[in-house]
């Protein structure tokens, strides 16, 4: 272990710089048309269900508080009062490789169901995404990711300072609330409306 | 509500695009020293409790799953199976505001047992900030915030397209996992060692 | 500690009957008019809100799965997708001591936003039985426990078959079942309704 | 619906009865050889993991809580903080029927790593009971069930007072804490220890 005394927070800041540069780069990469019928699919739904295993559960939680803040009937599969899945539902799936087991079992009983499947993924050509009726692609690296700044500071450490998967999770997140963002424009709500709808009991 | 078919996803862009100026902001704004206190406060606990209220509740736990993945004792406040604070202990309190009581009420406890309290936030002035042992303080406008972009693109429009407290959850999100870049660093372990620490039932 | 080839299971054995006969001897000191009251409560509440800390939090996710395979429009306090609460819902507080400090917070709340609360609890004379509209009283003994079972079985060891609020959970958790045995009576439900609202995907 | 004023709570009293008389003729039929396997295998395990879909995941959380209070290392399967199972470690599966999908998957990861499977279920000849070191065999329906109580209030009856696995869960949840009560036995600890052990921030 490093002296205490000499931390620096220079992987720190050289992580934040990282995730920020990737935000954009996948910004730049986000394929509209796909989006747009993702959009479409949510609006066209009686009810969103959203899923996820591990850290992308809690973006799809993250993800269903804001739908409902701004008034959609939505649902996280797995918690208490959850219903019963029906083929006027949209489920919202959430995997960066798109092969994580559980929620690829339950995308298949999604869609014997039929329901519409949206899926949140690095990978298309994945079980997920083979299943879904669209697939909302976070490309897992970018054309910035690997540009100047990365070419000075952090050649072959990439995996250091975004282990895991942490760079699709922050990234889906990001690009969740920014469905959200579209949303509000869509149907035309305002923050103190917002406000309203956000719990009081927590 | 609009018409369907002339979504745009312009807001969606913006959206990401604010956020990735805003991770940048808040990078060039991090107080190095008292981030160093922070990482020194968990490296010293015994065990690290982490707490927040709703989506500052997710991103507790997504900081608590990777303190696990490389190797800490750590706990979630509220999950079933989180023992009893004790003052060996650091309590990291996540609140953009620093006033959510619930949290607010939990962190005088913590600081009544003589345990570590971090509080991650965007007001050093809260009841939190006035608590902590350490702030670390995620600003929640920045000056990347107010410059150029948002000029350009969205005067008057921040609060539709990160609405509520989204940026501070996110942009604590993002630093968070910096601090785990950071720790990794500290203590020396590789992404197999990672690897071999996730949770394989899930 | 003791060598495990000895263990006999009678403290398993007399632990289970205890419980048998608590909720027996609860039954027969159950006040049917609050009870009545509190079925009233929800039969006419537009929507339910359920809440606890600990154990007691799990008996009220038990019981809203329950609610919500009934048809009935119900919440978990501190879930993902909880609306705000409304002056028309009926938030059913569940608390032994019924001064469990969070729940209490919660209670006033519920009771300034003019929503009807519902305690169940061990303690009519507490903060949480002293808030709410309707109190469900659970007795933490009752005759049945000082009777001739436990006179000649487990003189001074109660605490130690069922320790802490055990009693009160248990005994909360088949109350409440018995509670959605009378809503199913009252809304004239079938089991085979009732495996058609079970959630497929679990 | 029913007028709410004839509400008479029979079906209430009467749900309370059977499940008081159910837990007694669980308690004739525990079969004690493997209830002491099943002991052993959580004291000599290192670190005990529970899992459980639904309200059976509830009665495992439950467990769960009761076994950090007396000084076990102990897990749930899905919470933020859960690592890797390990050879060494105990699972305990709860399923009334031994089929539920998750959970008899994981089951056989569990299996797979070498770990101790200890299955908490009705029904012995299910993938669960198949794959398990051990079996806590819960009895869906006891003599007892079937017995004068039974015959002369709720002939045909019975699915509308205790619906779906109700009895299983509750019956389990009893066996779970008896199973705390006989640990407490073993291993001499008294109510004062685990007041101490109780949680303060909740």
């Amino acid at each position: 272990m490093k002296d205490l005394s000499s931390i620096d927070c220079n992987n720190l800041l050289s992580s934040m710089e990282l995730i920020s540069k990737h935000i954009h780069g996948v910004a730049n990469e986000i394929e509209v048309e796909n989006v747009k019928k993702m959009l479409i699919n949510i609006m066209e739904a009686k009810r969103i269900f959203v899923m996820g295993a591990g850290r992308s559960g809690l973006v799809a939680k993250a993800f269903a508080m804001r739908l409902m803040h701004i008034g959609f009937s939505v649902y996280v599969v797995g918690e208490s009062t959850t219903p019963a899945v029906k083929s006027t539902d949209v489920v919202v799936a959430i995997s960066g490789s798109g092969e994580t087991r559980s929620i690829a079992d339950l995308g298949k009983i999604a869609k014997d169901i039929e329901s519409t499947l949206v899926t949140v993924t690095s990978n298309r050509d994945s079980t997920l995404g083979g299943l879904a009726d669209t697939v909302a692609l976070i490309p897992g690296r970018t054309k910035e990711d690997v540009g100047g700044y990365l070419e000075r500071h952090m050649r072959g450490e990439y995996s250091h300072l975004t282990p895991l998967g942490t760079s699709f999770e922050i990234t889906a997140l990001v690009f969740l609330d920014a469905i959200i963002a579209e949303l509000i424009s869509i149907v035309g709500i305002s923050e103190s409306d917002l406000q309203s709808m956000h719990t009081i009991l927590e």
